[in-house]
């Protein structure tokens, strides 16, 4: 065996004598991109040689064989292409291999291939024997388009000839991967000809208007008109964030061929104009868990007609496809230690296992920590208060943009209820103190002087008195329902597993707001787990990498199949402890302020 | 091993002792229908058992063991169905098991069942792995099915759920198998539930008023407008068939939920508005041949919206899925002795093969056989002069009905071709002879007064002078046109499996012509191929037999795509030799008139 190791990439490996380099680059996970499929006629593989005790010379990969140790340098030019998922956390690589292709044909090409059908000679130009036809629509276009001058470009979604189109159409081929969120819908257009991603684009959920979390959406649905228009509402959220995109990255959404998606299981019965009605109810059984593809042209969006949308998996009850998404991006199903996803939305979802046990619930965490439902509640944009620090006798604020204070954002309430907590503003139990009381129990004059009554409700005033924006009562009880919420589906999934926060090796917090959340803050009210030694991590929207995953590569996709199979749902709702565990969970940390 | 005998099939073979009953009449090729699933429950698979030197005893196939040698009879209600295909050449039994089947899933038997996901929940209950989704459309109205206190009925197509049904719909189960011809469709309608055919519909291709023959409607057809008038017309005709079969069989055309379709290529062309521009010019490529399957709501027919459409694979060239039909119908496929089809039609299509080889071609008889064209001429029906003979000095006919002569039908043609040219009226290159000439010959005066001039052609007349029905110099060349298209395509096939008379074993008549043809006439006027001591066997509608065996099962429909992929098909038009021997074979056979 002789001892090769590539380079820049630092990875080592032993082969047989006589192994064509590309070859054993392949085997080393460095797929070489050889154009003229390795016959050694482009000469586009030149790669440098260093064998030991010998001078470095060019030679072709494709050609080349391994006969004494070397060392390799592959320019990245001739990798194959990987695409890299953006996220906050990046959630990494992903071999580009999208599940819908296009193959070019040249004129001359397709003149080799003879048959008495021309479907049949496009099959054997193409070299995939089990192609299935197209729709009618697309066959209409067929003959005259194989007999173009400028050649076709096949566009083929799994094994079924999606349409043919005249030319070179390879550098038209966009791809949309969308996380339909109950309150934010965040789209990423990828150019999968290259794999790189060319814009982001988000909304509000359309929906909103009709109610903030998925039961009032469920209970808009209940009639035939309520289901149509949730279902026009998400269209319409869709088919902006498509321009959205589309339009910041001058394309047209018609180069569009491709969306994968993912959304709880709500989002994916309103998308699809399923009733909910079922799953609204004991036991939450969803119309269908299995993936579901659908052809652009029968969605109201302006994409590719020959083009499909995919909605990835559900795993079951409330836990839906963004979870499916969590796990495709995340590494929990590989990992040999356990570790524990919180995807905090207005439905929280939670996973907990390895690749062995894999758990998951789903619990209503209501629109609180998206700024929904909160006096002075807003997103996390310019004018949010994001971050706040109260000092013995003042309030500092932390404004996104270093603004005017606007409102206050998710990660903002977080740490305003950790820093009332720890200087004894508000109870454990969550009561806000009277003026009075927080006097009578050491508070400073100053910070006491913001403690008011509105609207016969007690306020904490975080900006100029009189007028401003505060936190009142019942705010913080939203926050604590939401806090109670999580905590009572981290506790029952770690009694689930018969496991206590030692065998947790990772917390991983996803969705956008697992990244602007200060982790310390979030574990002092309790929000976040905080078991001793547990590194936190924010891996972003983790759920909208999972569908960039599946975007970009079938094998993803294939994936997710697996990870719905694997998965376990737990049921929080007809859990037999949940009612126990969620009172309990209500409670904020008991800490002596410090 | 126990040797056991099945009565009253008379299949005898060995099985290791054990083997239950039931697997082991399963294994010779007699499957049970086991009610209860094999469970012993039902009681309903009663056989009687003869075991070597002991009394006969009645057991449960299901539940039995065979120890000893035995005999076991089985009462044909046991068998699972089998459907016979009634053509007038009975073509033989195929085994119920459509492509498309519906499934009863009693409410009792569903609650068994328990899933996060209603799809999934009836996969469980079906016992389907891989059965994939259905339309959006039927998965909106799954939920509320899956609760109905009546059950439900499951509609698969293939590995596909296509809807859902509230209730037990297992008896509105019809199937529908139609031959596209280029003059006539017909149609055979079948209870699906229990493979017996209910109705048969036949009209005339309403694309007739277009034109006579494939060339004349490919010709029509280039045009857009064209194009869709003949899809049209083709629709239209289908309805009015589904419409008379389902009325005649007392269904609505609503119940009909699978639909098989052969037809010559032209036909499939224009059944799917795909321009046979390509078709109708060398080298006359289709733009598909692959078998094609479109679900019926696409389609404007009153099928069950959640049923679907099949069109058989075309074989090549103008040799289309009628073709694949005939194969399918016969067993020249599965034969070691050669044997050779001829269904004649508008487009004549001749096989001729055995297991090991099969060549194809197509050759353009034109209409007249079907009675198009000719100055008399009509289908076989009431009026037809369907045979005649002629005496020394009188014409004798035979006429559909008993009743007074309206014209002349195919087989009265190709009679009325052989009695010519027996008397010597007609000379074996086609020309009538006039009064004059055939008096001069010797023909009778009688008979030589039947022999006119009309509009300055030379005619026969077949009925009362004066007026009436009368075969024209014009009619002749007609007639002797198709008879050289057929001649010429038996010849050429024969020369390329380089085989004489002798190697043949049988020839098969298809078509409904075959059915009428009286076959000593046909081989007088050269129509049928004349090889000494070769049997010629009529089979009826073989093409419309392949249509209903893959409406019927599931494995003719594999078959049909096995078939054309071992067919050659050879391109008459394009043959160096075919000029020269359609010249040779216009000739009528030369013999003195006996």
């Amino acid at each position: 065996m002789v001892k090769v190791t590539f380079m820049p990439q630092k990875i080592t490996a032993h082969y047989p004598p006589g192994t064509k380099i590309s070859a054993a680059a392949e085997a080393a996970g460095l797929p070489l991109d050889l154009v003229c499929g390795g016959r050694g006629r482009c000469g586009k593989c030149t790669v440098l040689v260093e064998e030991e005790g010998r001078e470095a010379r060019e030679v072709l990969a494709c050609q080349e064989e391994l006969t004494a140790h070397a060392s390799v340098h592959i320019p990245a030019r001739l990798l194959k292409k990987d695409a890299v998922i953006l996220t906050g956390g990046t959630l990494g690589r992903v071999r580009l291999d999208p599940v819908l292709k296009k193959v070019f044909l040249p004129a001359a090409k397709l003149k080799e291939y003879e048959s008495d059908g021309d479907f049949e000679r496009l099959k054997l130009a193409l070299e995939i024997h089990g192609l299935t036809p197209p729709s009618l629509q697309a066959l209409r276009s067929l003959s005259a388009r194989l007999r173009s001058r400028r050649g076709a470009t096949a566009v083929i979604f799994q094994d079924t000839l999606a349409s043919l189109e005249e030319g070179d159409t390879t550098g038209d081929f966009y791809g949309l991967a969308v996380d339909i969120g109950t309150t934010t819908v965040a789209a990423y257009l990828y150019d999968l000809s290259t794999g790189s991603q060319v814009s982001v684009a988000s909304a509000l959920n359309r929906q909103n208007t009709v109610g903030a979390d998925v039961m009032s959406r469920i209970d808009a649905a209940m009639t035939e008109e309520g289901l149509s228009r949730l279902h026009g509402l998400i269209m319409e959220t869709l088919e902006g964030v498509l321009q959205e995109a589309a339009g910041e990255a001058g394309i047209s959404p018609g180069q569009v061929y491709l969306v994968t998606l993912v959304g709880n299981s709500t989002m994916q019965h309103l998308f699809c104009r399923l009733s909910p009605y079922y799953l609204g109810r004991s036991p939450f059984t969803s119309t269908i868990l299995h993936k579901l593809t659908l052809p652009a042209a029968e969605l109201p969006l302006s994409l590719n007609p020959a083009g499909y949308v995919v909605f990835l998996p559900l795993i079951g009850g409330f836990v839906g496809a963004d979870t499916t998404g969590v796990l495709l991006a995340s590494k929990v199903r590989n990992s040999k230690k356990l570790r524990m996803v919180i995807d905090i939305g207005t439905n929280g979802e939670i996973v907990l296992g390895n690749r062995d046990r894999l758990l998951a619930c789903s619990t209503a965490a209501g629109p609180a920590l998206e700024g929904a439902g909160i006096t002075f509640g807003m997103r996390g944009t310019d004018g949010a208060i994001e971050d706040l620090y109260i000092a013995s006798d003042e309030v500092f604020l932390k404004i996104i943009g270093r603004q005017k204070a606007a409102g206050i954002c998710g990660s903002g309430l977080v740490a305003c209820l950790a820093e009332m907590l720890r200087v004894g503003m508000v109870k454990p139990n969550g009561r806000l103190l009277s003026r009075e009381e927080f006097l009578a129990a050491g508070g400073s004059p100053k910070l006491a002087s913001s403690l008011e009554e509105v609207e016969e409700q007690r306020v904490f005033r975080l900006t100029s008195a009189g007028k401003g924006i505060y936190i009142s009562q019942g705010d913080i009880r939203a926050v604590q329902l939401a806090k109670g919420a999580i905590s009572t589906g981290v506790n029952i999934l770690m009694e689930e597993l018969d496991i206590s926060g030692d065998d947790v090796a990772e917390i991983l917090l996803a969705g956008a707001f697992g990244n602007y959340i200060d982790v310390g803050k979030g574990q002092a009210m309790g929000l976040i787990p905080d078991l001793p030694r547990v590194p936190v991590r924010p891996v972003g929207n983790a759920a909208g990498a999972g569908a960039q995953k599946a975007l970009l590569s079938r094998e993803s996709l294939r994936e997710a199949d697996r990870i719905t199979a694997a998965v376990r749902h737990v049921e929080l709702a007809g859990h037999p402890k949940f009612q126990d565990r969620f009172i309990a969970a209500l409670s904020f940390p008991d800490k002596e302020p410090s």
